[in-house]
């Protein structure tokens, strides 16, 4: 009996070192095909270069599709289709203009961007008094009194003593996306935004506001102002506390046009009613190319489905790219998808998301149950060769959020966050500022959590 | 008993937790200070833009000398001082120039450098036939016959499937140092070599080339030429192995000049003569102005002395902050401060240095004892919350090596490594390619190194 529980355990352990042996030699395989025969750097230049910003209703959104479509068409996958979606129009015109007046004839210009979804001002622009706050719960201390009439300008930094630095935006952010929602209420005549950027330069940083429910009268144009910008402005406050504001945007909402999500598939070839999904969004901000936001994450994705076939990987499931549409004003892509995957009741048991810019790879977020977590983290150990290290519990991402059912894995690659802020949403958000080497690193450890899912059936559906 | 030895145990534990508690604070106090009231950046930027590339023997270097003894003369050390190298003085002169020349009159210009300690070309330049090869061992291969006149192409790319880009450039660094004298033994006239990048861009990396004991007459001028000029070259070659490559080299190896290392200390309240060195190398290539190379670790390693005093730690052994002289072309800071350590009995007991570059700090090497090594392990899931994550054996660095004692601690801060060879010795090796948080984080990680090692006096002397 012992020898025969012995010979087991041999045999078991043999299994296992054999499969780790695979296991590693495939990973290296996909490493070594992302770093020597890469195409995600290429793609991302002409995405970013021939192309440019990429907002949802834009031409270029539409050039991307078209582009990103022949793309996948070229790579011989099973099956390349694009997915009808509406999604909104926003444009923002002719450039923004802004002066502080500190007395009458005395102005000193300084760089805003309206908010994507933000209403204009009059034609003739705004101008009032300013009144500074950190908090949205500020204004309720204020009061209408103190509000009505005036510019509010929220102008707390980002925290730069969090590490990870999407965690200081997201306690930051509230001031963008209900700033203007919030101050409107209160007769507030325009709402002014520090940037959500850790570094002290003048750029302008872009993204959505939300008016919630207010009716269409309380609506007031919100602008972000760039970090010197608002250090300037704050100075000058502090000064004459009586100074004047001018601003004006040019921004429009439209209704609505049709658009798509581009999907690609690799028929799974012993369980093709599974699929799983990898995929970043196709839109971007309009003031520069959307390259790390999220330019790096479609061709990651695109790159993932290439990757695999050029390591001339099987997969048993169903593998799937998406180009999501309109994640940053909307998400009406990621919505579609999910609404259209339920309706043909499709089986999706893992979604794989890249929306934090194609900075060097630490890791992965996951949200699944316990005991894929328990998996997960057994298979770090393949990964910790390529410096991925951070196997950590949280959100996919925004465009894949929409598809969590019970059972299901959703995960997000997450790259090195110290540069992301300094270009998110902004001018400076273009193609010289992402790494060759960084992109490709991000989709070869894509590649390797999906081979890993694939090939041991990680995530289900109840 | 049992009772007694429960109560121990509880104080045991109560004592450990204390300790890490305290030491999980000081290290949070070191952060916050490193990323909200941070020096290094500045330093830098001074460094960098108003002193600039910084060769040994160099006014640059006299004036960074200057800056950075001032500097750090106002942090209220306990002692600041210079002490005397004499450093060998190579001037590039006016630049350098270089063309293929596929017949006679059609010239195509390519971007080059002369190497540094590289002998000029005679007035008039090198005109010659070009062999390519990929390995030094390949001369010897060839002999004489095929390689007397012409001039020798190292071509041979740093591996770009190693994740490690140090790694790769070790791979291949042996054409830049070693491929001019073994050349010239060979009766070769120039030699030519692919830039240490991973990129192809248009920027020649310079770095040394050491002829050996060869005698002045076979020393041939060697130059490094762009990855994208070794391409061209290189196809070129394929076209037509006739082709003539033209260069001239205008640098000179003058006479040795007196330098200095810059010194700063805080002297040890209670093992004042247990002495911990924290530096990087003040001296640089004279292309773009050293930020990554080694600006950043300067930096660094003074904010380490300024944060450990802002933080309120009174350090029981005396922390020394050396700002080393002609480490690039020469290590003489290095080992003047070693022997002059030596000559004046001095016990050093620990060296950190930081020399790879300004970026995302991601570990530590460690060349120590295996105790000493265990007990490094041990304080790992101190940095886990700032994502340090690789305490690997390795070396320290070039200066502090010749410091190396049985029963000291040589460590070397390792940052994120994938962008640091495009700016490596070469044009864009300039400050905007530096962000200020990676920058901090790197001083941040050193000063809770040191910390933690004179807390628990890590190292020893026999």
């Amino acid at each position: 009996m012992i020898k025969k529980l012995c010979c087991l355990i041999l045999f078991v352990s043999i299994g296992i070192i054999h499969a780790q042996t695979q296991d590693e030699k495939q990973l290296k395989k996909i490493y070594d095909l992302a770093l020597t025969k890469g195409k995600a750097y290429d793609w991302l230049n002409y995405l970013s270069n021939q192309i440019g910003g990429r907002l949802s209703g834009s031409v270029q959104a539409e050039q991307a599709i078209t582009y990103t479509k022949a793309e996948l068409d070229s790579l011989g996958l099973d099956r390349v289709w694009l997915q009808p979606v509406m999604v909104p129009k926003w444009v923002r015109g002719t450039p923004e203009f802004a002066y502080i007046e500190s007395k009458p004839g005395y102005t000193s210009n300084v760089p805003i961007c309206a908010l994507g979804g933000s209403v204009s001002t009059p034609p003739g622009g705004v101008k009032a008094n300013v009144i500074e706050v950190r908090e949205l719960s500020d204004l309720d201390k204020l009061g209408k009194e103190k509000i009505q009439g005036k510019i509010v300008f929220f102008n707390r930094p980002m925290d730069p003593t969090l590490l990870n630095t999407f965690q200081a935006y997201s306690g930051a952010v509230d001031q963008r996306s209900a700033g203007a929602a919030q101050a409107g209420k209160y007769g507030a005549v325009g709402v002014i935004v520090r940037s959500m950027n850790l570094k002290l330069d003048d750029y302008p940083h872009t993204g959505s506001t939300n008016y919630g429910d207010l009716p269409e009268a309380q609506k007031i144009p919100a602008a972000a102002i760039s970090t010197n910008g608002a250090e300037f402005l704050s100075t000058t406050l502090k000064l004459d506390p009586n100074i004047q504001f001018y601003f004006k945007l040019n921004c429009k909402q439209l209704e609505d046009v049709p658009s798509f999500n581009v999907i690609g598939e690799i028929k799974g070839s012993s369980k093709p009613e599974e699929i799983m999904v990898v995929g970043g969004h196709l839109d971007s901000w309009d003031l520069g190319d959307g390259a790390h936001d999220d330019g790096a994450g479609c061709v990651q994705s695109m790159e993932v489905l290439r990757l695999l076939k050029l390591s001339g990987y099987i997969p048993k499931r169903t593998i799937r790219v998406v180009l999501f549409m309109n994640e940053e004003n909307g998400l009406r892509g990621g919505r579609q998808y999910a609404s259209d995957a339920q309706a043909k009741g499709e089986k999706h048991v893992f979604a794989l998301e890249s929306d934090a810019g194609g900075f060097t790879p630490r890791g992965f977020s996951f949200d699944s149950s316990e005991s894929d977590f328990a998996t997960l983290l057994e298979w770090k150990s393949l990964f910790e060769p390529y410096m991925v290290q951070e196997f950590t519990k949280g959100g996919g991402g925004a465009d894949i959020g929409p598809l969590k059912k019970e059972g299901m894995v959703l995960a997000g690659l997450r790259p090195d966050t110290q540069r992301y802020f300094v270009h998110h949403h902004a001018e400076n958000d273009t193609f010289e500022h992402v790494n060759r080497r960084e992109l490709e690193l991000g989709a070869a450890a894509m590649t390797s959590l999906i081979y890993l899912a694939d090939t041991y059936q990680l995530g289900s559906v109840d």
